[in-house]
């Protein structure tokens, strides 16, 4: 297996990348393009411990642009070599198995569905994130692939996120649910109330609508969402959290018993942190296009690489997107709503 | 000044709104019906302090029927004596000056609304939540009044809640933001794009896009969404809350040091508790009706009772709807998006 890794994405450059990627291809025996600026990717693989097995595994392509996390869409005009596309067109020319980035999740999304295209059957790609809950994890999708969304959009990706479950998280046949403001099949917007309707003949296991709450009780393994409420309702979480933290710093700092409370529960705290971090899982992964690729978080350190990497090999090994195109054809009656 | 509030809301019934009532009545010296079912109000009543002032300013208007919790919109048709019907048509008739209730969210704003009446010059109403933030307060505006928009009613939203926090919370010239998933002109869906737009050339201070995350960082005062992301956003951070707490449980009843360090800490988690749960702030505010008309949350104390009251008095006496319907009519042109 190759893996296509964009070495000058993320927020802190090269650096963890390498690191991520070595231990990737050390822990997993895979083979891994490291695709960016030479001169910065052999800086960083000089300091990697000398390791003949390593060395032969890690290969670099060089491309000579980087596309920074604040640029738009149209570095895909202005920057025809930069990292991202050579890896996106590593994978298209079937050189590489997935492709993997940390970098600008737009600019990933944007030019892999433009540089693989859509599968058959599939009208937009969603990008769907693995989220800590209370029981296990729980799939969102979509988080911000595709923003305006009509109902079939919305099945299609219930379909996907159920493919993705069942064939690399092996979860038999997942509760999918409906984000939604309430749990009756009444609430919702025009958009939802149509994809309940449809969503509930397809052969899946439909729970109905959740609500923003649930995404983190557990109460599903799918959570179907528009791109742009999905992005929305994950930023949220992250602001929660950040605000949490703060006001905790605040008020800790004004007293002396509360700074030993908090020495005693500091173990403790790492490790709510860690089970609520999804950096943890790797990455969003974009479903829906011809090609593994998997998003990571700009601020994954090497060990967020190393576990994007496996995330898009498992996704590779087990054909998840040949899967979701087979399904898709078989059940275009229901996507758009047509009668029997 | 006369409040209607419906005694028979919420998820603690009768007791916990006719105790914040009779606070409300003693604290900010207003009359208070509280409607409902005479025999149940009654029996509260009696288990208040006896106090001549306090009797003589609450007085007790009849309604036979409840709307339960989980209960429809048709209950507006079934229920026609329900106590948030007879609340509604005591504002109407110009008996109340203002409407309080912890009942149902979809069958208060359904109800006001159908009987108050729309505003001239306002689409849709919005339901406006004052949420804590690391800065002090940000008004998020739809939280779930209307959840199919247009961009002219995130148009008027902005303008409803920027007059919103400068008549009652005396915030002048508020930063007003636009959820969408970056801040960049060029992110968000069509209808926030075009939103967007019109929100640039209306007289108010328009910082542009904010993420899902500065919901909480203060970063505006007045954040525009329509009421389905804006109710999935509050619904997500409360889920978050809910996770932490249970996580933070299962890991400290783990070890006994953790234990010790989590009753240091005490006092200053339980401040945190109270700086981030919104039911402080009394209600959401429904926006764009004839009528001044605050919804409570289901689990509010008496305490959180009392604040709903205090904010419907301040609406009221402001004339917020009276200011909003006057804006709305000038700035008609940018709302629709007219040419000059």
């Amino acid at each position: 297996m190759r893996i296509a890794v964009d070495a000058m994405g993320g927020d802190y450059g090269p650096r963890v990348i390498v690191q991520g990627a070595a231990r990737a291809a050390a822990d997993f025996g895979v083979e891994v393009f490291l695709v960016g600026q030479r001169d910065k990717i052999e800086a960083e693989l000089k300091k990697l411990p000398a390791n003949r097995d390593l060395i032969s595994a890690l290969k670099i392509v060089h491309a000579p642009e980087a596309i920074g996390m604040g640029e738009g869409l149209f570095t895909f005009y202005r920057k025809k070599r930069s990292s991202l596309q050579v890896c996106a067109l590593l994978v298209k020319e079937n050189q590489a198995d997935a492709l993997v980035s940390m970098g600008n999740t737009a600019a990933v999304v944007y030019i892999s569905h433009k540089i693989l295209g859509p599968l058959y059957g599939v009208d937009k790609p969603a990008l769907a994130l693995l989220v800590p809950t209370l029981q296990g994890s729980t799939l969102l999708i979509d988080v911000g692939a595709s923003v305006n969304c009509r109902p079939h959009h919305l099945v299609q990706f219930a379909l996907m996120g159920k493919i993705f479950m069942e064939s690399v998280m092996g979860v038999f046949n997942p509760r999918v649910a409906l984000m939604s403001i309430g749990e009756e099949e009444v609430k919702g917007n025009d958009i939802t109330k149509e994809a309940f309707e449809r969503l509930e003949k397809l052969p899946i296991n439909f729970i109905g609508n959740v609500e923003g709450r649930d995404i983190y009780s557990g109460k599903a393994e799918v959570i179907v969402s528009d791109g742009f409420t999905g992005n929305v309702a994950l930023k949220v979480s992250e602001g929660v959290v950040e605000m949490l933290l703060s006001l905790a710093k605040r008020e800790v700092t004004k007293n002396f018993l509360a700074k030993i409370g908090l020495f005693l529960m500091k173990k403790h705290l790492k490790r709510i942190y860690r089970q609520i971090d999804y950096s943890e899982y790797g990455g969003a992964h974009l479903l829906g296009v011809k090609g593994t690729c998997v998003v990571g978080h700009g601020r994954s350190n090497a060990q967020a690489v190393r576990n994007a990497v496996r995330m898009a090999i498992e996704m590779a090994k087990n054909k998840v997107q040949e899967k979701i195109q087979a399904e898709l054809l078989k059940m275009e009656g229901v996507i758009y709503g047509l009668k029997a």
